[in-house]
């Protein structure tokens, strides 16, 4: 009776572990999303697989729900699969669920994933860290809980490299906040559908990216670490 | 004639990807130093082996010494790995070799790997993000290139949680600059050799981690996070 919690990594098939394909190998039942590419369940042919993601017309399962799901199945099975897009821990309320399953006495392990905030400009060629220009890189969601009083997401972060995730829906008040503390010149690079065919990859500023039309899932890279990878391009 | 920079992940050697196992297989050439774990030179056994890492009682090889060797192995073979601890372009000096190889037309894929910095934490329970505790995170070097003549990094960081990668060298002036800007009872957890059968962890608070004796390679997570992890391990 172990829940493991697997990172799918950023989208393409071939960027999920060992650890993670052996996890799945021997799964009775899979939890998913469509965060996680689903090619992947091919690796657990005979697990039972449970959909946890949007639906069309329909709300995500809330949190609570998955959580209930996870210590269900936890309860019932031996090896359960909490597929995970990217990372489980890197804004995929991944500690929540282990807190969820470590109250019921259920024991779990984490196989960490590729997050797309790594994973993504690494495939591409730019490198999020880099003598010089960036010694230091901060990943953030733009999507902050909107329950949240208090706003911890400030933007006011003194990093070389920023990174945001989820942070295309809020794009004109995000970038509205970056500019009060970046040179609204400030390279951005962002990438729509990351490591997957259907990638396609936007080059602006803090100041014009929001003019733009961007699909989900994107990331933003802001900084000048762009501009080596623009120059790589040329 | 292309060269894969592939990163082989934070130890294990279950953590490197599908992509990267598939480019050490089909390798001719595999260049490599200490930061990845050797057993992964397995997969490409008929690979001709270079070895560019730190060598008892003598130096590390220069980073121009190992572009040179990227870029005449890469004149002279058809498919050449560059293996690489963690991910690539997480201070990894990847973005410097891509820059090499560029400057001679040799053409380069770079394949992710799971950066120590989140994989680490990741695989331990240890939520490098988390609802309402940590909606943003710095990773940075501790060990700044010391020909530089101004400090990047400058410990002001405003992200909740604070990952430092190569911080051990310089664990007390490290510290001391830090708690200029937080709290000094701010809890700090260190993982020696994370991932790998001689993992260790400590816990600690900002003001009395440097007293610890602590081996490299380590890591070091600052912030609230820590204590989710404590608690899971009660």
């Amino acid at each position: 009776m172990t829940v493991y919690l697997v990172g799918a990594g950023p989208g393409d098939p071939e960027l999920i572990t060992l650890k993670g394909i052996n996890a799945l190998k021997k799964a009775d039942t899979i939890i998913y999303d469509n965060l996680a590419n689903e090619e992947l369940l091919k690796y657990g042919f005979n697990a039972k697989k449970i959909y946890v993601g949007k639906k069309a017309g329909k709300h995500y399962k809330r949190q609570e729900e998955i959580n209930e799901i996870l210590v269900e199945e936890g309860k019932n099975n031996s090896n359960i699969v909490r597929l995970k897009g990217g990372d489980p821990f890197v804004f995929g309320r991944g500690g929540e669920e282990i807190l969820a399953l470590m109250n019921n006495n259920i024991s779990f392990e984490v196989i960490p994933g590729i997050t797309s905030a790594i994973g993504i400009p690494t495939s591409l060629g730019l490198p999020v860290s880099h003598r010089s220009l960036s010694t230091s890189f901060t990943i953030i969601t733009g999507h902050e809980d909107p329950k949240k009083k208090f706003k911890q997401v400030n933007w006011d972060y003194t990093a070389d490299t920023l990174i945001v995730l989820m942070g295309v829906g809020n794009i004109k008040e995000n970038m509205k906040e970056l500019m009060k503390y970046r040179d609204a010149n400030t390279p951005v690079c962002v990438i729509e559908n990351g490591t997957l065919p259907n990638e396609k990859i936007i080059f602006e500023t803090i100041s014009n990216v929001a003019d733009k039309e961007i699909d989900t899932p994107s990331i933003l890279i802001v900084g000048e670490v762009v501009n080596i990878y623009r120059n790589i391009k040329k």
